[in-house]
């Protein structure tokens, strides 16, 4: 992926396939920064890992909300959920930093060069018809 | 704006003032949704309109929740909330549409045709100081 999140499945006491924390160490950072109990099957623990997590989550919890997320991640396939987490993260690291526009202002900045850049390459083929 | 989202201020009995409907009328679409009385004052009546504000605003409330926009809501200027909620209804279309990428995919999407172009244009420049 070439947007930039910091956010990542790098718990690494946990795996990829939606369990929790199972071992009884730190909770993920999820549950962390909701202060309960990180039970085997968290479906944030793969994604949120206990040091760095908690900050990423903050950003997707007052954005999108904590059981917004989670009932999302429940409706896609485990091989996807870390695609979603990154992508769900970009977005509310987004919205944090521009509240009006969000990512939708990185989406304005790429069409407006696509256009830039589709007038000039217009501009030549029509250059090079004449020549 | 140039991206593709069917939210918007419709409401023609409020204006864009963070004013509620105070005609008595019909609630506001957002209202109606969470079958609530649609106060004067109320931050979603200005942009989510009677009838089909109701369906845009479900996308947003899924997505983002209503109580994280009402707060989002109120930390910008009035004069850019509009700007705001048509960001958000199109950040929620999109995720409801492609709950992995949601507008990310669009941003992929878009970096790929610039990488694509600006390749060509490389291409050209090379080409002509050949020439």
């Amino acid at each position: 992926m070439s947007i930039n999140s910091s956010c990542s499945g790098g718990n690494n006491s946990n795996n990829n396939n939606g369990g929790g924390n199972s071992s009884g160490g730190s909770p993920c950072g999820a549950c962390k920064f909701l202060r309960r109990k990180c039970v085997p099957g968290c479906i944030f623990a793969p994604y949120f890992d206990s040091e760095q997590g908690a900050t990423h989550f903050a950003a997707v919890h007052k954005v999108f909300g904590a059981s917004n997320v989670s009932k999302l991640l429940l409706n896609i396939p485990v091989h996807k959920r870390l695609d979603a987490v990154v992508t769900i993260c970009y977005e509310a690291q987004a919205r944090l930093r521009d509240p009006v526009y969000g990512c939708v202002a990185h989406i304005f900045a790429l069409q407006q060069q696509v256009i830039h850049n589709n007038r000039l390459i217009n501009w030549w083929v029509n250059w090079l018809m004449i020549c």
